[in-house]
């Protein structure tokens, strides 16, 4: 039987899921992200510093730890590179920039065997991960979430969240902060974003769809879980180590009793 | 004139250094790291999942802020990789596992051109970070810090301490702890190993040598600044990292409100 | 003189041609491949695990054998990574999921310089495989495949293979059984893909142009050179290992004498 | 509790184990290798063209199969190397050319930490994939195998396969071979070589400790388990896939019927 | 505040900037490079051997010298990866092929953030070679250049050129070349090239906009400056390195005395 | 029949090699360089930026050029690496900084199968290269030269040139100036450091052996093939491309008529 994807489990039970996000391009800081008990990670090749070779060895690493569901963001509504993301084994596409109900069929077929969609036959490594008969279920196992930050995607709500096949929809903050005419930000406060992230949470539970979000750190990820987001991103690899590492250097620093001058040394 | 190692400068003005501690395998992180703040970077190929070509890479990465130190911690006292990351341009080197007089000579060896040392000539990299004259000043630029760590190396302190052209020290308290028939720890809280890192830094203070040590945490390093060590560690970026997004998970996972049951999903 | 193209010199000759497929990004094993015999290797950048810069080497350990012809496989009819791999060295291209004509001659034209086409000028390996020359014999030396595979592809057939410049037509049985609503399979025995298949050699060969096909074995390949493809694939590197390792477990296991019980052992 | 090493139980239970060699530098080709069946996978770091940065990847892949033990040969007795390794997450170091009883101890001495040995503590990876507890059980987990395959290895059979610590000898073939004067061979049939074979197998049965052997094929493999090798390597996925390749060309050009002439074609 | 964009300020004084042209995918020669005195640096995904990884790399090196500004030319009209490459840190983007205004409108979308364009927020490099306020300035600080080298772009030029938003034109004489049915040729000297190239830069200066040019060599470069063309490149790395070293075997042979026969060697 | 080693058939003819050196860890530039005319070239393992896995990829590169000699330097008189090299197709080693008799034999030894030496057997590229009958060939095949640059090196002169089984020697001019108490020069005009190379390739050629010689330019490299050195390198490719690029910046500038300001430029 082919593996199952635990996110769609998750949400059947009514339930969110934490996600980190990838943008260092290394298998090692994947793996090790993969055992800090997140539910799923997502190797970005949109504004992770990763491309396609380093995304493979990611999603290995990440499947070295089977509670982890492995996901991508694409850079593009691509469908070769959403087909050689699924090739590899990932079991989630987040697709940035979908502004109408074709876009989103588009990228939807790109996700699908037919006759549901245009999808290649080749799963490389999906069957290694999935299973012999993943094939048969990748349909199903396969989850499509298109992102909604743009001005025309915000327009066409309706109509993308309608799209059939499509999962659920996922919110860029700073990208739809921008569409705004605001400044970007990972956490926006502007009433005007706050309202267009409350329609789009209301538009896919309408429709019986996830929504998911990238957020600026924990406490918002779980505002956002209360107000009905099913998959909550917080931050990135690269912030999270940045954060910690500027932490611990002002700590250190604050810390430190005055320096009592130290020897003059010298080769 | 050659670029000036900044670890000299902040020593001899008997301050001590923050230093980070680089073991994934990018230069992305590395430069990421390099915007913290530290005062040196340390690229990690004993214990952090590095080689040399992924050392250039990160040793460049360094090179982009001109205000941190590149360092390297080679896996073994091996006058190849020593001088094959001196040619890169690191401006310090740490080796591990320093028993006695012979071995500290043979290291300090491979830092030095002749006359002083063995070190072969071909600084490739050096010569674009370190200027045009880099070779000239080359012999009193590098940093040379040899760990005490082994029962040998705590018996042979002082002759070790003593080795000419050495420069200083540096502590590993997980390996010295298991050399003092403890559990290893980065924080050793034991009287022996307490004792005998006292009994490091003094000895180094008293030859008007640098002592180091990599550290568990920023307030460890504040405390042993606080010692009179002149160069301190904080966790590496691996640790760091996930020791961050465990912590995001239980606090996203905290600050939920009882997961409002979300709509039933699925394609 | 530019070095020719020996598939264009088989061809002539009427016979046909076997053709490796490597899916493993490698330089190593496609070095390997290139010592086996095959007449054409085909870097697989669709299926295979494969980018770019993995294939610019695999094209490199294909050259160090004259007589392999170095193809490579796209992922999409993308004119910037045909024109990447055609300055690579690839002296054949296979272009996946053509649908009608108007695909057919977008893909032709990334393969040829003007006035036959848009090929943007900047043979970097090529002048290398090709000799000083190549740039002048390009547009004759490429060979450009289209893949019928799709259910557009299959009904627009007649004006795909009539298209000029297009040297002929490739199967993908896979995509081809499961755009006619059957199970995807390498060697298809279900009558209508029987009848597709050799719907598209007729076609071919009534217009002169080539037709091959992926193979899931020997013997199937044999039997398709029978019926007139003249290019033909036997599975991929990464099943050709697969099977012949899983073949070699079950051997050794099937062969050992019920094992006499061992010593036990430990540490 | 930390992950067991199953090559142990197999051991314990008096059986044998099929054991895998990669000497292809890609973790895609490891992942496929790690479900074809083998009980472990040797990450050849000796005649693999594989190095430190590769062979993580490997074992990683490797990891996504928790039955399959990851192992590594290192080229050489280098702590340094086979600490970075253990590391890593190998399971087991194959150690070459051990010519006596001190270079015996000096591989043992690396592959275990304090006291009973001098391993370095900063077990990257290994932690990750060992569990949290990973270096308490570490000198219990890792497997340690000498290489017997030079004249003064033979000589000192005895002394090296006593050494403590030591689990057991590996038998190379073809270096043996050579060592007694005879062309290299994976499967020797010269009688002083199956004798120097059989002295290995017994020397280490007597000491309670495995002997395991590279083969030439599975029949070979399946005879040298009845004769009391515990672990049997059989080839290398290099060889594996180039006698598949060697042997499908041939069979696809003998099964075709004589080439009907196809047709001219051309640009 | 933001690190400026010398090509700008260059610009703005109404001086020329050479520039250097990297098509080997290797971070260390793009730092050698980096220190020879160009004003610019390109780093070629289209006709060099270089794809997002290896560009990255190369983006990190050019950064170590803070005088030279980091540029890349895309191999497509391809948002995707122009959105990575300025994401990356690049502060200047060339882009190939431009045939009419629509092409130049969605290139130079491409490169600016709403509402002057659709880039898509995450500078995970630009932000830190940029400072923390990249963001705020980018639509300043990146320069978009079209390049006209095509028949319709020819055509099109003035509607091109007056494209709002884009920074200026840039010239590849080969394709250039081509489009007019000329050999394609780096130093164009028919009348009908020259014409066209002066067209070109009178149609930027009259708009206010920059003029860029491929060379095959300092002289042309310098004569083409004397047109108005206020970026010039000089060949590219891997040019300027085979020209040299053919050079040098050349000299070397020319100037040796004639080879008094040595002895014969030999094992 | 084995590939011959065209050094030994120029050698034998009398002649002097030209040898290319690699620096750049770059399968491309390496086959750039293939294509300039060199005898042979030389993978620089030691000062060049190049680890094992790079010089995998730069052989492959050379290797597409039957008739120039693939060559490596390691960075150290290190078995391990040795045999890996030549495992991997390099047909001639340099091992730096040998000083002595014993480390000549070390080093020839780790060069030959037995009974000549203590090469492990494991052709894996080396096969592929040299053909199937390598192995039987390799002792005579490969050609060892050792570094003659350190005062006890020149110390041991004579004994050195006699070990058996050494091809020759070879000159490092810029250590070997160090070692003399000069400053480092790749043309070193020291009457006691001419004294020195020329005693060198004295006693080579009485020994029947080959003087092999780093140079700083092809005017130095003939002058020395003058003296007879037989293999002589020029610069690096590193070196050829940093002159190149500086000059040509230089040209352009200087050729550059004082620039009419251009226009006033700006977004």
């Amino acid at each position: 039987m082919a593996r199952p994807n635990r996110l769609r489990e998750i949400w059947q039970a009514g339930d969110w899921a934490t996600n980190g996000w990838l943008a260092i391009p290394s298998s090692y800081s994947a793996e090790l992200m993969a055992h800090q008990g997140w539910d799923s990670l997502t190797v970005d090749l949109q504004h992770g510093v990763v491309d396609y070779q380093a995304a493979v060895g990611m999603l290995q690493a990440i499947s070295t730890v089977p509670s982890v569901v492995p996901m991508a963001r694409v850079p593009w509504n691509d469908p070769a590179l959403i087909m050689k993301l699924l090739d590899a084994g990932a079991y989630a596409i987040v697709c940035p920039m979908i502004n109408n109900r074709r876009e989103a069929e588009a990228f939807v077929a790109a996700c699908r065997y037919p006759p549901l969609g245009t999808r290649s036959f080749g799963p490389n490594r999906a069957v290694l991960y999935g299973g012999a008969d993943y094939a048969q279920h990748a349909n199903q196992l396969v989850v499509a979430l298109a992102m909604i930050e743009t001005k025309a995607g915000i327009d066409n709500l309706e109509e993308i969240v309608d799209t059939p096949g499509l999962d659920g929809v996922y919110v860029g903050p700073s990208d739809l902060s921008l569409a705004l005419g605001l400044p970007p930000s990972a956490d926006p406060t502007d009433k005007s974003a706050l309202e267009v992230i409350a329609r789009i949470v209301a538009a896919a539970r309408k429709k019986g769809k996830v929504a998911g979000m990238f957020t600026g750190g924990p406490e918002q990820a779980a505002r956002m879980a209360g107000q009905g987001f099913q998959l909550l991103t917080i931050m990135n690899d690269g912030r999270l180590l940045a954060n910690a590492a500027k932490a611990a250097v002002a700590t250190a620093r604050g810390a430190a009793p005055k320096a009592e001058k130290g020897p003059k040394t010298g080769y």
